[in-house]
């Protein structure tokens, strides 16, 4: 990744009032008091008509990144040094804005880590941040901003890349994303399992080549000057013959288009070129295919690409699939060989997670230092499952005889259910809850939070983003099939040791005394 | 705006089909041919169970910064030198290189648009660009990129200023915005109605200021520390005396949050300070707002604002106010006081427009030059209507007698409908569909799209934010209230001229022919 080509935010790209309780906690000498903070979502994406059963983690090399150079400028505080309150008071006072330019970074902060590209499930820390309350406490907005978004898209596309099987994904979203997100969103999409990105600007950032056809005022421009689609296409063909995708839909796709690419596919051939094939951008995907298909293999094309695009999303598909798998045979095109041949372009609904556009990650405080000890801290909420996981946790991933993921566990600091004959898993909220694993039924418990950043020191360098992809499609591996359904997925269970449930039963009863 | 602050991207911030496109009319000779592409989106959003009936033009300000600086630099060219085909050839020409090196940046491009602020509807050019192909080409992806959305976001805005009434809304999504964008977002935000963000970022670059209150942390943090919500309370009155606006549910709203509130406000009143209010973040808003508001009034703070968010929308903010205006009398409640002295801080679903993400904004080639004449461009699209309105036209607003907006009309360039003793409106795509308007009816009619870039030169400076703002509000007064509707709005008319209809009636014929 080229890191002078990527646009940073300032560390002012954060909500107002991380900065007034910042004042608040150096007023109150708290500023520099250690704390840790948990970052969790706490439900899968539901699209409507279609929900997750996993999420893919993504972001974290992109905060990092961030996080490195973030600090208060002397610009930056000279803006806080202007705003005033409601009576024409100066917000910030001059001593805390010394200590802001003095100690504004990012280099307190540790953090442990859920690694980039694995599979996740709410409620489970994803990133575990320590550090001096005030620091711990700005990252709050740019971790979620950045993290909330990738993992989003990581996940749709990793949806896409399921139902897609193993045939080429493309993202193409830049012009309907949302604004500056577009990056992001491909950074993010390339880790879900998109191939490439028509951005060029985030090919270059991430080192993949950008990838594209034309669009359909190439074949405008041809016409409107006297010329026409076959002009159109045998220009594109000249000067690209080695890489001569075709849109054939500016006209008629059946009747215009796809005659006049394999008129000039003939052409290629003959000059010792090979084709690469053509684009579908409306209609019928799923009929309009097999048509060309058929049109393409009588002209002896067979191995040409049929690229789709037009508001593709894993339902869209998954039904264009299962449409050409009823109806190919009809039309003397085997199902298997067109399917294999597909390039899906996706856009809009994967860079925006069309039907559900943010994740609900949040980002609790769970524990603060005292006299070198971690007391816990908890918020009680008015719904249940809202209620936090209190203190340092450990988080582990049990496997069962398949080797398939049956449980993520969480515990307490000091336990270690790899060294127990049998383990109980607690619902997190409902006591009535609960089931017993024995070792002898468990192949592997893994310890999932990794070591990341040690007092702002980065403990090994981020992951290439095609280490990032090996890790996602092993864990899309040991997910049971039923978790990975596009609709209805199956349950996956987020469980706590009993010690951890009773910590957290005592600390609510703690509160509850403490209110009344 | 402070422009040395506003993160740009490159001018490789586009797809890569532009660039491959741009080579093409290069090598033939096209590249600085004059052409002309039409900016507008086909439907309004449409989120699921309630559907926009208007739209709020925005984002062109962003667009217009963007394009003063960005060209192609000798790093962009130089990536473009790597890239490379499947033949291992180098896919750019040093040629059509130096050519982006000398020319490839805006300065060409004449701009006609429709200011932002104003209500727009489908189908109606927002934005006309006309220059050189290539540079016209190549603008398409990062023009649709910060159009579409800001459109969307200020729109979702403008549906909350509505039914919100004249009471502060403040945005506060950026932890949930989908990554870069957030600032974006603001900047539509405040266009569409919202009075400040949470964004310190946004805040600075457009000149408001940061709003916000505090967290649940801080109350966590005094309680794990042995001490208390009320503590907690106090430290903030004592910094803020004249801000103090507390969250109230951290433990328990009325048990706990509320009465702790008021007992700081009741000290803060014997020191000569008048409170602020409190927030409410979770739980049934409605019903704790008019228990909230009842006992701050009990306590002789009735002035005090009740700042609500969590997942708030323009759905759920009528809900809440058509909840108290039925349930407040029954506790003793004035539900008109109540609803006013209301704050609405609202986050994911405004930033991201919740429901439907994206705005789908496109870029159609709609004439070339040739021989100093230009040519009208069509596309024919399977579905009629998305066959474009070809050639240069002109985009005029009819206002009936009741000086509200009735009917937008596209017309040929040469056609002036404020000359016309009568008009008939017609149908953009059904021939069956029509009617006429006498001159008398008509209290007047604006010409919509205004000469924005004259080749690169900015005519005037943008609009600050504020007069934009201004231009939304004249609008949305001169809308019929039924297209103001949350749910099922009227359909407002965009029709063509009769001339127009037939123009492009004929071209479609013509391409037809020709495809035959």
């Amino acid at each position: 990744m080229n890191e002078t080509l990527q646009k940073k935010h300032s560390i002012l790209y954060t909500d107002m009032y991380q900065l007034t309780m910042a004042q608040l906690y150096f007023r109150v000498g708290l500023h520099e008091r250690q704390a840790q903070f948990d970052h969790f979502f706490r439900s899968y994406p539901d699209y409507g008509n279609h929900k997750a059963g996993y999420c893919i983690n993504a972001g974290l090399g992109s905060l990092l990144e961030w996080m490195q150079d973030a600090h208060f400028t002397s610009e930056d505080v000279e803006y806080l040094r202007g705003r005033k309150g409601r009576t024409g008071e100066r917000l910030f006072s001059e001593d805390f804005l010394r200590w802001l330019v003095e100690h504004g970074d990012f280099s307190g902060i540790s953090l442990h880590a859920i690694p980039e590209g694995r599979v996740v499930h709410p409620n489970v820390p994803l990133t575990v941040v320590m550090g001096p309350l005030i620091m711990a406490q700005i990252l709050e907005t740019p971790l979620l901003n950045m993290l909330n978004y990738q993992t989003l898209i990581a996940t749709k596309a990793a949806r896409m890349r399921e139902i897609g099987r193993s045939q080429l994904l493309l993202e193409f979203g830049l012009r309907r994303a949302q604004d500056g997100s577009a990056n992001a969103g491909a950074r993010a999409a390339l880790i879900g399992g998109a191939n490439y990105t028509s951005n060029v600007e985030a090919s270059r950032l991430f080192g993949y080549e950008p990838k594209g056809t034309h669009a359909h005022s190439m074949v405008q421009v041809f016409m409107a000057l006297g010329g026409s689609e076959l002009d159109a296409f045998r220009a594109y063909a000249d000067i690209y013959p080695d890489e001569t995708l075709l849109l054939v839909d500016t006209i008629d796709t059946l009747e215009s288009g796809v005659p006049n690419a394999i008129k000039v596919f003939e052409e290629l051939r003959r000059k010792g070129h090979k084709p690469v094939g053509v684009r579908l951008d409306s209609g019928d995907l799923a009929y309009l295919s097999i048509q060309a298909a058929r049109m393409l293999n009588e002209a002896g094309f067979p191995e040409t690409s049929i690229v789709l695009s037009n508001q593709l999303d894993e339902l869209v598909i998954w039904q264009i699939i299962t449409q050409i798998q009823d109806e190919a045979p009809r039309y003397g095109v085997n199902p298997d060989q067109l399917i294999n041949r597909l390039v899906y372009g996706v856009g809009t609904r994967l860079i925006t997670s069309a039907g559900d556009a943010a994740l609900d990650g949040v980002y609790k405080l769970v524990a603060v230092c005292a006299d070198n000890e971690w007391i816990p801290a908890i918020k009680i909420s008015e719904t249940p499952a809202k209620t936090l996981n209190p203190g340092h946790k450990r988080v582990w991933r049990v496997y069962d005889k398949r080797s398939k993921a049956t449980a993520d566990l969480l515990s307490l600091m000091e336990e270690d259910p790899r060294q127990e004959s049998s383990i109980l898993f607690h619902h997190p909220t409902d006591h009535t809850k609960y089931r017993m694993l024995d070792a002898g039924e468990i192949s592997e418990i893994e310890e999932l939070l990794v070591p990341i950043l040690e007092e702002g020191r980065l403990l090994h360098p981020s992951p290439a983003i095609d280490q990032i992809r090996q890790l996602r499609k092993i864990d899309m591996e040991r997910l049971d099939p039923g978790v990975k359904r596009l609709m209805y997925p199956h349950h996956y269970h987020v469980s706590l040791t009993e010690r951890l449930w009773k910590v957290k039963q005592q600390l609510i009863t703690d509160a509850r005394v403490e209110e009344t």
